[in-house]
């Protein structure tokens, strides 16, 4: 890429130096494959630490969209299906991924990512006999596509309605680091925990070579779980490989730490870009950013920065997307926001 | 493990120290993600060189099963079937990987781990009509689970009788290192490529972390291949990991070094437990092999290697499995078998 | 069902009596089985003529959603998708058959339950690369989920515009003959199959006891279509059934007949409900029709007969289903106006 | 067909003239759709009291694959596969309907159609871990597919092994009527019945125009099962149709007496073939029976008889299928038996 900097995604980069070093160091010990050895067991137990759920089943997986269907194809009947916003990974950037193991999105609209108690009740009255699929799963991501955060009061209220109408909660994490160190937010890791059945901790976008880690509260969804990952491809033969990873991101606080920086890395973008005047499609307090500018701005800021233009804002105008990682380094920030003062 | 040493298998280490090398030398540059990244681009580049084929393309995924079941359900249409080996990996040890999918495995009888054309003429025949499955494809590996490899003819006229047939050849190389390497292996890798549709080389067992190259030379088969790995979660965020561990493995002779050594080893393990004057389930010539020993001695061994009984043989002895790598030192050999013999 | 009629639907009767009778007059000649019988064969030949497509391909099959489901995943490979509007049969009704065959259906909004061209071009747009599904196949029906129908303009340009994006157009016919026979309709049988890739002819809601006959015109979707019927349990033993009443539909003019006496009752009750100053949801010349009535009012015909409340319209109003068919008498539909006039 | 009389199958012709004048008699009475009408209903209840379980649950489909995909797709999770006789008609005449629902097929040897207790437990223990798949229900047929029968001693066995090993056990009964009316049979419908989780009464090959009733004895296996029916397509909107048929066929007698008049027919035939000094395929007592010829025989036979040649037997000889139904005339069997001496 001949751009100066690339705002594009939070996994431009490859790990953070302190886990290539801990690959580096355990390299040689012969271990048991597919996520039977010790680093993994250790990772799994660290994190069921954090959660302070020691009941639950803790299992490393290679990327997000495998996470999804894995978690989905395990959780529903053939005839049961998922409510998700609209603009969820899983009902628009996994190719059917979802649909592909048998299972209808129903997708409700949303214009911030997130899904509101009453759209789901709404959902369940409406899917009302076997003419219709059976809503089970509902299906929510934090920080979302759109770089808002749920409030613990939202989630509390999401998850009570979730438990009334037999639904199971799942929460896709792949930027839940930087849900958590958001600015404002007043949810902690255990209490995210205890609010779902099943969520995934994401590695790849905070720092990771690859990883993410399904975790399951729910002691009826933990039966016989490696199954389906074996049957998906996910059981990796060096599953050590995220198992050192998820060891080295949790053993001190390196994950929270690489998802602080990011954010704020975030926030002087929004403080800055702000400051000239412009909009933003979203409120966003995470690492994933999406002002919106004149499209004639937005093609000369493409010569020197690498993003994504997201959605058409009246005939001139154009969101992008800016998103900020454990690498991205203030001068890069600093820089963008003088070449746009500069336009 | 508090084994003296595993022969469990070929993945019980982390990668070649190369590759890591290779990990922390690229790792901060910024690269496109889903495997658009300048090394995983290279790493094809650099594969279609060496399988002598401009037109082949080459997709990298982080392990075999993931790489068969794409494979698979890419190429058959839904009523469509894949003929295998009854010890197929495909047909034991995927969990269902291929039927998942929505396609049957055809197994034939097998007692070395390879398939014959008159097996697959067989089934062809018998299934005649719309009341059967449809044949459309041919499963093999090599080198074979039972550690066997194909010769040229054989391949060849395997290769045959699939064209002849309106069948798909493909072949899982998750060990075609080993196999290429093996004593009077008569096949290039580039004559291999040649006779098959569709192939991968592996990675993971071959001495990187993780990765198979998926290698598609037959061009109907090629066309919106992304989007099967897309959907099967294999499209991952940072593809570069893979990249950069097949060009390391490619740019010099890395890939076949290692074999060799693995290889190497082997046959110093098989000719030392000959000489003891045991026999073997299969004459392999690879890194897996599978000596016959009273269960008696098999118990004292356990105490202190690692590796699995294979099958029963009569009452009092067991074929059991020994799996040597690129890692394997000469002085794991030579204790065993000393070990072996003072049983 | 102690209602005084029912309105619920055009499936409460049997078969229409010449349909009986030619099951019974043919039931002791000795035929092949699964479709392949002298009268299914007959049938087809004779449903070719009367579409004008000597190279159709046809097939019998007992229902319409399992019609729905063997179509879209004959013609879809496993990354494909169909687009559809938000009130389809397919989206709502049948339990999420398609996704169970692994294909997203993209439903797009619509009152009046047909599709616009421009929503189809909207959506090939949006799925731009192998991150999202890829639109393959428009779904439509004709008459719609809400009794409308397709103008012949309307089919035109929808048919257009799916050629030019290479999207097959798909046509449910569960209720054709009564779009045929609508008031004003412009569409003859010969033209609405000129006009799409594949469509079905539904005779379980015009008269038979069950069947469907799925007709493909697009030479390239017809290869192997049996193995589909095979595998989803849709071919008959007795395919003879089907086809002997296929053939007494179509050899004179009974199909077209019964519509329209369905046809002619639904007006009748239009006509009789408006001259009482009642509103209608949609502007339907078919025999669905969509009364909206305050809620009081249909607590009181629901003593009385049979139907469904389709939905809320504000507070004290519903829209009601009532259903005409073959079997509907005009004693029955003078009554129930009586009957809504004197309450 | 232009031969003299076909011994092709069990639904050459239409149905028994009591079931056609039933669907007469009841054609014009108003029913609740989709398996609901009053007829469904009743003939449920008249079921349970035959096979004396007032809890179980009874559904109507259409066909026999249909049955199988369903019941299978429904008792299976994603991982778990069923154990069939090798010669089953799931694993060999159905074009993969089981693994289309992704599940695999373990096949184990058969030369009689009948699976035995020790096979079970041997692939019990095979698959033994997460990389295999876990077989979790047994599928057998009674009649099998070669015409044999299990003896009260077997069936019970084999129930046995199924409850110790957490395995459901399924029996088609395609031709179960068939089975339960052979010489010699010692198992009557209840004790079939009480020795099976679940089971269908097959109408379509003994006398029925179409129709099998799935019968659910294991009370885990009921929950939502019309999900499944409607998601798979066998929900017929005139679900009325089967549930008159079966009504009619075990209001009285009339099932047993057409499957007793089939095997009479079936026993004349061998009785005769034998006496000219033909040897057998099979033992069977049903009515399907595989007497070996000849090649030079069976030749100058399909110039006057329409039947299956099943297999080689030898370089000479051939096994052959002949069938007899409720429909079958003696007239016809004794032309056989003195054309077959005549050659």
């Amino acid at each position: 890429m001949s751009h100066k900097y690339s705002f594009y995604n939070d996994y431009s980069e490859g790990a953070h130096p302190k886990i290539l070093d801990a690959l580096g160091k355990t390299n040689l010990t012969q271990e048991t494959g597919y996520g039977e050895d010790s680093f993994s067991l250790e990772a799994a137990k660290l994190l069921s630490d954090k959660i302070q759920n020691p009941n639950s089943s803790i299992h490393l997986v290679s990327g997000g969209t495998q996470a999804n269907l894995i978690v989905l194809s395990s959780i529903l009947k053939p005839y049961e299906a998922v409510i998700a916003p609209k603009t969820a990974h899983i009902n628009v950037h996994e190719a059917g991924a979802i649909e592909a193991t048998g299972h209808k999105v129903i997708s409700v609209d949303s214009t911030d990512g997130k899904i509101k108690p009453e759209q789901v009740l709404e959902q369940v009255k409406f899917h009302s006999d076997e003419h219709y699929v059976k809503p089970r799963a509902v299906f929510i991501s934090n920080a979302t596509e759109l770089g808002t955060v749920y409030t613990k009061k939202e989630l509390q209220q999401l998850s009570k309605i979730c438990k009334e109408n037999n639904l199971y909660l799942y929460l896709d994490g792949a930027r839940l680091g930087s849900a958590l160190m958001s600015k404002g937010s007043d949810l902690t890791l255990p209490e995210v925990s205890k609010l779902v059945d099943i969520f995934y901790i994401g590695g790849t976008k905070n720092g990771s070579l690859i990883g993410e880690a399904i975790i399951i509260n729910n002691p009826k969804l933990q039966e016989n779980f490696r199954y389906y990952l074996k049957q998906k491809g996910a059981l990796l033969a060096k599953g050590r490989v995220i198992g050192v990873q998820f060891l080295e991101l949790f053993k001190d606080n390196l994950f929270l730490d690489l998802a602080k920086h990011a954010n704020k890395m975030a926030t002087r973008l929004t403080d800055g870009i702000k400051a000239l005047g412009y909009e933003f499609l979203t409120d966003s307090p995470t690492n994933q950013i999406f002002p919106i500018l004149p499209n004639t701005v937005i093609e000369k800021l493409q010569n020197q920065y690498g993003f994504y233009v997201w959605s058409e804002i009246g005939k001139d105008k154009s969101s992008i997307r800016l998103v900020t990682s454990w690498a991205t380094e203030e001068k890069a920030i600093e820089e963008f926001i003088a070449d746009l003062k500069s336009i």
